[in-house]
């Protein structure tokens, strides 16, 4: 016995960064939560000399692991994937699973081309991204109002209710041109939509937060303070609900969900037109 | 005949935000250039109701395309699952696939959980991520080096190199602690490393960019300006590379690659023990 014996090796191998692959492996490996798993990275493998260096390695852990080693693999040249195929490891290969079932439906041979997702081979696409992330910093935390116009949509709730993380996954995910603006306690108490915002009432999108949540989150910056106590979390947090709920704000609730949740429930709730991941 | 004739409706299905889905699918897709794909998303289908609707909106489609429509699914709930296979659609269920051998593999009943990736199923990680994010947008463009101790890296480059993209993609992806520090010409013809950075040599990583590459994206931020000349992009790009030959610095060339492409890269080159993607 040695102390490998309660762990499975995982390896993800893939042509280009791997991403893909340890995505849908990770989404597939959280169904078994009794097994615990260990993580191996193998990107860029895009020549026979590097398939033949994984496969070593995929090897010298499967001789020292008691558990026989899963490979999730998006590999797509032929020579690369009989190398990888040849491991003593048990093989999850998706472009093997998919795309011949796919070609057979599509009548149409498949390019057999890697590395097409995660890169720039669409640099219009590419560029709108750069340009959106840019877009979420100038625009940050109410810093400039004057580029709303240009907005696909504008983030608004109280101090650390999660708008900067999810404008940021909004541009680096979908190129969308996301700006938030921070509601303040004075701004709230007004009871009506501060000025600057007015005039782009059909952007505005609301972040709503509970109470608890948002006192734990503020005192990971500013300890013990008046900001992040419970009594000035609860008025914000109650002040904000109303103001969605008079001014008809669309919104949502980011305690319990994640950057990713959020930005594709406002995407679906605006009905966004984005263009699709590339 | 009518005008979808040439295009195959494609649909994202899946019970959370359908990111795994459409990132998938269209890896397998673009490997089928010839054919125009129409994207559907159709996410948060986690309910009967949900899943009915969802149908309704597949087969609509379904009457008025001159082609069957590709559905990629990721919804794990049997009842759903089955709704949405009886669409007039040519289903790709991946869990279908994959985790009926996965259960055989690893003797092990999988849970049938929803949407546990993308999710905060796992605070603490998703704190982190969240940290990094903050941690990225305080250390941006050598704004401040106090917190250089705690970076897992420090990315250098001449101004428009791609830093900043890719500090907040190491964080948004990987939870990384990426600062960034902006190397000027004063400091490139001074022929060493800046003094804020030498204590850190272990975690610096540099951005190279070829002149015309650098001078078109400057080209978009300044127009006609010094700043964005050939001349002076080819400057400093040559001392760059020079810095960086001199003191030994790991870069790469991030002039024909993708943020996802460059982040995995420094993860490789600089060996940093990330944590697996959840």
């Amino acid at each position: 016995m040695n102390n490998h014996a309660a762990v499975r090796p995982v390896f993800f191998v893939s042509d280009r960064t791997g991403i893909t692959a340890e995505n849908l492996g990770h989404a597939l490996l959280t169904q078994f939560n009794a097994i615990k798993f260990e993580h191996h990275s193998l990107p860029f493998i895009d020549s026979e000399e590097k398939a033949r260096e994984a496969a070593r390695t995929i090897n010298r852990v499967a001789e020292t692991s008691e558990n026989q080693p899963l490979v999730f693999s998006t590999l797509i040249d032929d020579v690369h994937r009989r190398i990888i195929a040849s491991t003593h490891a048990h093989i999850i290969d998706f472009f093997d699973a998919f795309i011949k079932p796919l070609e057979e439906e599509l009548h149409t041979p498949s390019s057999r081309a890697e590395g097409l997702l995660h890169g720039i081979s669409n640099e219009v696409v590419y560029m709108s991204r750069m340009d959106a992330i840019n877009f979420a910093l100038k625009n940050d935390d109410g810093a400039s109002t004057r580029e709303y116009k240009h907005a696909d949509v504008i983030l608004i709730g109280v101090s650390r209710s999660g708008k900067t993380p999810t404008c940021l996954y909004l541009a680096m995910q979908f190129g969308l041109c996301a700006a938030n603006y921070p509601l303040t306690e004075s701004d709230l108490e007004k009871g009506f939509l501060p000025e600057a915002l007015q005039p782009y009432r059909d952007k505005l999108f609301g972040l709503v937060i509970n109470a608890e949540r948002l006192r734990m989150i503020r005192e990971m910056r500013r300890k013990n303070s008046e900001y992040s106590s419970l009594a000035q979390c609860q008025k914000e947090t109650r002040l904000i609900r109303s103001l969605f709920e008079q001014e008809k704000i669309h919104n949502i609730d980011s305690s319990q969900i994640s950057v990713e949740e959020i930005a594709t429930s406002i995407i679906q709730l605006m009905k966004i037109n984005r263009p699709p991941i590339y």
